[in-house]
Formats: structure tokens, C-alpha cells, sequence
């Protein structure tokens, strides 16, 4: 279905997410050799083990000079230093992407870093997780009828821009378009909220004097509710300092919608409660009805 | 193993709280008549289609005087005239339990309306629940193995206690005590404020011009922390209503420690954010962990 093959795939940070693209590909014999750069050696060595990576790089400069995509999808705070690293040693074709859940901050750093390179950077960002992290968690279906989001930019060759749209589309997902600040907002209010949202509310139980009795009786909706604050820290650190601005904005507008509702709890205002609750009830059953076509 | 039997079993509210009830004790063979009593007249007929009951009251009166154990499941805001509509029908060995995710009210509107009938009262509530409402989504096995409190008061019989106990315990459960008090900050804590705050996203998002965009963009983490916002309205404006006080208190402790992780995120304090979120992080790992045994 796919005529896409990547020959050279250099997957920096070969955790989940990293790991999942390469096993996809690999499923779909859309790529030739795939090399694995990362801070942790004994994390590359169980990347060869189990197959996602055919071999850690002996040098930077070696993985890159040669590769037709370079995929960055450690940490995003990792982006610039990642971006400076790659820059010296890119080929002639090679092309950069990254797998991020912020990209303001990924295009900036690669404007930083690449200079008049930065023609070959196209931000990405795969809208796949689980609260599995780190390799042993990768699967080559991850992305399979997911949603994948590129940022193209104005100096990126449309060819490319193609070029990567066609390797997410080899690893089963659903590629779609917008600008950076676009998703920046989007996901600050669906994804980068909502964990903040959950991370604080194990939080407050944590310091409440009766923690273990209400973690004792905490039921199937705390699961739900709370399954992303068993989310990766480092990786939630940077996306928080990364898209700062978009999520600052996203949290001040949650704080007056749980304002407003303090006061009608407040209140005792059972048809306003209801009011809302019935509007949000009604939203969630067809967002879910959508999902399921 | 259980040798608790009801002879006659009174369900006032025969939706998914009730009506899992009455389809576990028949299926326990714990159960002779089940006799539902409700609103909605399609709704009685509807379980009785079903076999979740055995037919509808004639009358409060006929359904209540030779009753062994009447369970209040309607919404928490009906307790107070379902147990004035009771009272002047009950017989001497007539049991009052309730399902209400609140206790405190529970515990004053029976003195308000039993008076010296109170001791009749047990206050109870089954930790189970599912997105799902109404009668076609009761199922005999809702209770296997949850957790049901019960609040029981100086003036309760203990043997009336026991009963109340041991039909829980029929159906599956693994029932605890506590004060109401108690309970009422526990659920506040790991319930109610789940869903007012699941609610809110939603509320935030559809109020947003790029709501559609923002829908369309949100994944698995979204669809796990919205999955409560689906729940029933009415049921949950009055659980906020009946619980105003303990609710109050949990949100606005909530609202400092989001406060906290706000003040983190504008510094773009990442060591700060990652302390916290490592932390709840492992706790929440910790708790799933736990209730896997």
C-alpha cells in the first residue's frame, strides 16, 4: 500500500515512542537499518536485544551524515541540545523530525540550532502514549490508526514535508496539518491539562493526615481520573515548561470554569450544577460516539 | 456460604444501583420478592421485562408494611421524602438501608423523618458505579468483589447491622465501617471532586472557539480523565448539593495545590515539577498495584 522506505532511520531517544516508530516501520518493511542514539548505553543494549534498533551509533556524526531521517524523541528538553548535535554532521538529504508534544518550542529550537538548515527540520508530533514508558513498552502497533500532527513550516520543502507525512502513514497512523501555536493550544487544553489535573489531585490526597483510608476506598473512577499521573516526570516536566504559555492560558481558563462551579456547589444550586453537568454529560457521550467511527 | 435470605425486598430507584442489587441477590438465591417503586412508570415496567424485579408497588403502604429490607437507590435529593412517604407503613421488623454516595445527609434526614423509627436506618454505600445508568445496564456481578460502607449509628440494632451486612456480602461485596463523617471526606476527596473536575474540562472546552479542533485532537489520556464526566447530572448534582460541605473543603485544598503547580509552571521551575510529579507518580503506580491483590 505504501511505496515509502526509509534506508537510514536514526532514532534518538529509543523509549516508547522511538521504539514503537521503529518496530512499525520495521512491520512494515518500510525501513532499511534503524540506529539508536541515547544518554543510557544500557538502554540501547536492550533496544538491540529486542530488536527495535539493529545497532547503537558509535559516534553522532556517523548515525547522521548518511541517514534519510533522523527522528528526535527523547524528552523535549533534549531538543536543542539533540538539534546542536546532529546540525555539523547532516548529509545532503537528511531530513530531521521530532516526536514532541510541544512544537513553538521544537521550531524555535531548530531555527536556533540549524540556522539555514532548518529548512530540514518538520516538527511532528504522534498523539500515541500509555502510561508505559521506556523500551520494553514499544509495540509496533502504537500507532496504528492514531493521529499523527505535523507543523510544517514556511522554508520546508513540500517533498518532505511529504517524506515524513509517508513514514507516519507507513506506521498505521492519521497524518493531519496545523501550525505550531494551533497545537500548542490544543493539546495544552486536551492532554497537557489534564495531566497537570490528575498529577495534583495524587497529590493532594498524598498530603491529606487520612491518605491511605482514601486511597483504601478510591474506586474505578479514581482509576480512570488518575491513570495519567502514573505518567513519565521527566517527560511531563519539559512538556510543562516547554509549552508554558499555552498551558498557563488553558489552567486560568479551567480555574474560573472550577470557580464558577465553587459557586453554584457553593450555593446549593442544584438546576445550575445540573445545567452544566447535563451539557458536559451529553459532550462526552459524542465525543465518545465520534471516536468509535 | 452465605445463609442470609430476604423474603421481601423493596428497591426504591430500580436503575443501575438497584437494579444490580436485586440481580445479584436472586442470583445468589438470597432474595424471595423483589418489589420495585419508582417515578417512572416505563422504568418499573422496563424492569420487570427484565426479571430485575418481580412487579411494581401497588402502593407505598402495600410494598413497604410486610417488607424485610427496604433499599433507598434513587438520587440522593429524593432520600428525604422517599423515607416521609415510608415511615407511616413500616413494619416491626422493617430494615431501611440506602445506596447514596453521601451519608451525612442520609443520617439527618432519617432523624428528620423516621424520629424514634430512626434506629431503623442503616446507612449505606455500594462503591460501584459505571458511566451507564438506568435499568438496562444493571448486572448481577456490579458488586462482586467492590466495596460497600456502611455508617452505622449508636441507636442501629447491631443484628440490623448484620443483616445489612450479610445482603451486601450476598451480592458479593466486601463491606466496611466508618463514621459518616469519615466517609463523606473520603468520597469527597476520591469521588466527587473527580467528577466536578472531569466535568470542568469538558465545560472549558466546549466554551472554547476552537472546541471542535480541541475534540478532535484529544486521545486515550483524555478519554480516560472524561470518562466520569459521561455520568448521570442529576445524580451528581445532588451529590455535590448533599456533600456541599466536605466537597468545599477537597476543592479548595485542591485549588492550592493546583495553585502551587501553577506558581511551578510560570517559573518554569522543571526540577520543582518533576519533584512533585515523580512523587504522585509513584504513589499512583503504588495504588494500582495494590488493588490488584
Amino acid at each position: 500500500m505504501n511505496a515509502m522506505r526509509v534506508n537510514k532511520l536514526v532514532i534518538c531517544g529509543v523509549g516508547l515512542i522511538g521504539g514503537s516508530l521503529a518496530r512499525a516501520l520495521k512491520a512494515a518493511d518500510a525501513v532499511g537499518e534503524v540506529v539508536g542514539v541515547g544518554r543510557s548505553e544500557a538502554s540501547l543494549v536492550r533496544a538491540c536485544e529486542l530488536g527495535v534498533i539493529d545497532r547503537a551509533a558509535t559516534s553522532m556524526e556517523e548515525a547522521v551524515r548518511d541517514a534519510d531521517i533522523v527522528v528526535l524523541a527523547a524528552p523535549v528538553a533534549q531538543t536543542p541540545a539533540l538539534l546542536a548535535a546532529i546540525c555539523p554532521h547532516l548529509g545532503g538529504n537528511t531530513l530531521v523530525t521530532d516526536a514532541g508534544s510541544t512544537k513553538s518550542d521544537a521550531v524555535a529550537a531548530a531555527r536556533a540550532a540549524l540556522g539555514g538548515d532548518a529548512w530540514r527540520f518538520v516538527p511532528g508530533h504522534p498523539i500515541a502514549g500509555a502510561e508505559l514508558s521506556g523500551v520494553d513498552a514499544a509495540k509496533a502497533d502504537l500507532y496504528r490508526d492514531r493521529r499523527v500532527v505535523l507543523c510544517p513550516q514556511p522554508d520546508n520543502r513540500i517533498e518532505d514535508v511529504a517524506r515524513v507525512r509517508a513514514m507516519w502513514e507507513a506506521a498505521g497512523a492519521r497524518v493531519s496539518e496545523m501550525s505550531e501555536r494551533q497545537h500548542d493550544r490544543v493539546f495544552a487544553s486536551v492532554s497537557h491539562l489534564p495531566h497537570v489535573l490528575s498529577y495534583a489531585l495524587i497529590a493532594q490526597i498524598l498530603d491529606a493526615p487520612d491518605a491511605t483510608l482514601k486511597f483504601g476506598f478510591a474506586g474505578g473512577g479514581f482509576r480512570d481520573f488518575t491513570r495519567i499521573a502514573a505518567s513519565n516526570p521527566e517527560m511531563w516536566r519539559d512538556i510543562c515548561v516547554a509549552n508554558r504559555d499555552a498551558l498557563l492560558a488553558e489552567l486560568d481558563g479551567y480555574l474560573a470554569t472550577l470557580g464558577t462551579l465553587r459557586q453554584l456547589i457553593d450555593a446549593g444550586d442544584g438546576a445550575g450544577l445540573e445545567a452544566v453537568f447535563a451539557r458536559t454529560s451529553q459532550a462526552r457521550t459524542d465525543w465518545a460516539k465520534q471516536q468509535e467511527r
